[in-house]
C-alpha cells in the first residue's frame, strides 16, 4: 500500500432512524478526498458504526463534519440502547494505514478535539495512544457511568474535566477521540437467551479479568439472544483462533454452544488468514502462498503491460 | 483483475536435485513475459511444483520451454517417489485468470500439446477441460499404470494411443497437458506412521469412493509419517472446512489425530477467506468487509491521488 492514509471508524448513538444515520454518513461523504468503505447499524445497540479513509486532512474534515451532524440530530437524553455510550458521536478513532505513522493520528486526534470542543460545545476526551492522561487509555474507563453518569458529575468532580471542550455536557452529550491501530469488533452469539452465560463467557475470555490481552468482551442480550460482544485491539498478540476455541469450550461447559456470530465494519485480512492457518494447522505457511498477493506484487512491479 | 494472464502450475518429477529444478525454473523464466510466481519440492515425493503467470503466448512458450529442459535433465528410468508419475514434466494445466476465458487454455493446451509431440517427440494426453475423450478427463485415470505400465502398453493398445506426439515412451516418459480451474493442492498429517490410516481417511473423504465431489485424495507414508494428500478442483462445490472435520472425526474415530497440514503452492485468498468464515461461523460474511479489499477498490477507482 504506497498511499499514506487514516481510517476512521467512528461509532454515532443512532442505530434504528436510517434518515439520521444517511445524514451522519452524508456528512463524511461532504468532505473532499474521503471515500466511505463500510457502515452498519445495530437496532439494539442503537448505534451505528461507518468506516471511512482519506488522508490526513480529508479525514479529520470529514470526521469534524460528522460530529457537528449528529450533535444536531440525535439528543442523548432519549437515547437507550444495550451498548455503553457517552454521545451523539460516541467514539472516533484515527487508524494509521500505510505509510502514516500513529504520531500523525495521534496529533489529528489532538486538532480535531480541540476544534470540538471550541466550535462546537462539546466535552471532548482523548483515549487510547492519543490519552493525555494514563487513566483515560482504556475507553471503557472514559465512558464510565456512560452519558447520565457523567451528566451528573462532570460539573463538579476535576477527575472527569475534558481534555477539550467545556465541562458541561448538552443534549450531545461527550465525544471520546483518538487514535488506535486496527480493530476487530466480532460478536458471537449463543444458542440460549440467557444472558448470564455471556458474561461469565465474556470474564473468562476478557483482558480485564485475566483472559487474553488486548480482548475486551461484554455478555449482553441482543435480539432475545446472548450475545459475547468483543473487541480485538491487537490481534498479533491475541489473534481470534484461541478466543473463539476458549469460547466454545466454555459454553459447552456451561450446555450451550456458539450458535452464530458476526463482524462489525472491516476486517483486515491477513487476521483472517490467520483463522485459517490456525484452523488448518498450516505449518510454515505464509502470505506468500496467497495467489492474489503474489499477482498484485508482480502487477506493482510493472512485470505485466496493463491492457 | 484487469490484465488478462494465465497461470500455469506444472509438476516434474525431480524434487531431489536442486540443480535440476533450478535449470528448469530457469527454462521458464527465459520467455519473456512471465512471472515466476512459487515453486516447492518435496523429497518423497521426488517431484516439483512449480507456479507461473503470464499472458497467453508467453505462458505457452515457457511452458514449452519447461518440458524441453527437464525431458534433459529427468531420466524417468531412474525415478523413484512416492506420487503417481508418468513423464519427466508429468502435468501442465493452464488456468485462466482474469479476463482469460477456459476456451482460450483449451487452445494453448492443444497448441503446446501438438508442438512438444511434435518437436520433442513426447507423447501427450490431454486431460480435463482440455480432453479429447471423456476417459481422459481424470487425470488420474490418464496416469493409471504410471510411467512403467505406460512404457508397457502404450505401442500395442490402442486405447493408450495419446493425442498428440508418438506411440512411444522414451525416458522422458510422457506428459500430461490440459486446462482446468484453480485447485488448491493440501497434505494433512497424522500423528501416525500408519499408512493405511490414511488411506482410509483418503477413501472416506474422496469423490471417486463417495466421499465430497471435486476432491482427490491419497493416503501416503511422507518422512515416516501417515500423510493425506489431496487436491480440491472446485472449492465452490467442496470447500476445505467440511474435509478438514470429516478428517478430523475418522482420524479420532481410527484413534489417531492430526498433526499439522501443509499447502502445496499457492491457494485463492477467497478459499481460505471461506475456511476462516466456516470455522467463525460467521453470518452474513462478504468480502466487502475485508478492508483491503475496499480499498483496493477505492484506489482502482482513483478515488485516491496518488503520490
Amino acid at each position: 500500500m504506497k498511499q499514506k492514509l487514516v481510517e476512521c471508524v467512528p461509532n454515532f448513538s443512532e442505530g434504528r432512524r436510517p434518515e439520521v444515520i444517511e445524514a451522519i454518513v452524508g456528512a463524511i461523504q461532504s468532505a473532499s478526498g474521503v471515500v466511505v468503505l463500510n457502515y452498519s447499524s445495530d437496532v439494539d445497540h442503537n448505534r451505528s458504526v461507518v468506516t471511512f479513509v482519506g488522508a490526513l486532512d480529508a479525514v479529520g474534515e470529514a470526521a469534524y463534519r460528522a460530529i457537528q451532524a449528529a450533535s444536531n440530530l440525535i439528543n442523548m437524553e432519549q437515547h437507550q440502547g444495550t451498548h455503553p455510550r457517552l454521545g451523539a458521536t460516541d467514539v472516533v478513532p484515527f487508524v494509521p494505514l500505510g505509510g502514516t505513522t500513529m504520531e500523525e493520528c495521534i496529533k489529528l486526534a489532538h486538532d480535531i478535539g480541540k476544534r470540538v470542543g471550541k466550535e462546537l460545545g462539546i466535552p471532548v476526551y482523548l483515549y487510547e495512544e492519543a490519552a493525555k492522561r494514563p487513566d483515560r487509555k482504556l475507553l471503557e474507563q472514559v465512558r464510565r457511568g456512560q452519558y447520565e453518569g457523567l451528566k451528573a458529575t462532570i460539573e463538579n468532580d476535576p477527575e472527569r474535566a475534558p481534555d477539550y471542550g467545556p465541562a458541561k455536557v448538552g443534549i450531545a452529550g461527550a465525544t471520546i477521540i483518538g487514535a488506535r491501530n486496527l480493530l476487530v469488533a466480532f460478536n458471537v452469539y449463543l444458542t440460549s437467551d440467557d444472558v448470564k452465560i455471556a458474561q461469565q463467557i465474556a470474564r473468562v475470555i476478557r483482558a480485564s479479568s485475566g483472559g487474553f490481552p488486548h480482548v475486551k468482551a461484554l455478555g449482553m442480550l441482543v435480539n432475545g439472544q446472548a450475545q459475547v460482544s468483543m473487541n480485538f485491539t491487537n490481534t498479533t498478540v491475541s489473534p481470534l483462533f484461541p478466543v473463539m476455541e476458549a469460547i466454545r469450550r466454555e459454553a459447552e461447559r456451561l450446555g450451550t454452544a456458539i450458535h452464530h456470530s458476526e463482524l462489525i465494519g472491516l476486517i483486515s485480512n491477513p487476521v483472517l488468514m490467520d483463522v485459517a492457518a490456525s484452523y488448518l494447522q498450516l505449518e510454515g505457511f505464509d502470505k506468500a502462498q496467497i495467489l492474489e498477493y503474489k499477482l498484485s506484487q508482480a502487477i506493482d512491479q510493472n512485470k505485466f503491460i496493463l491492457e
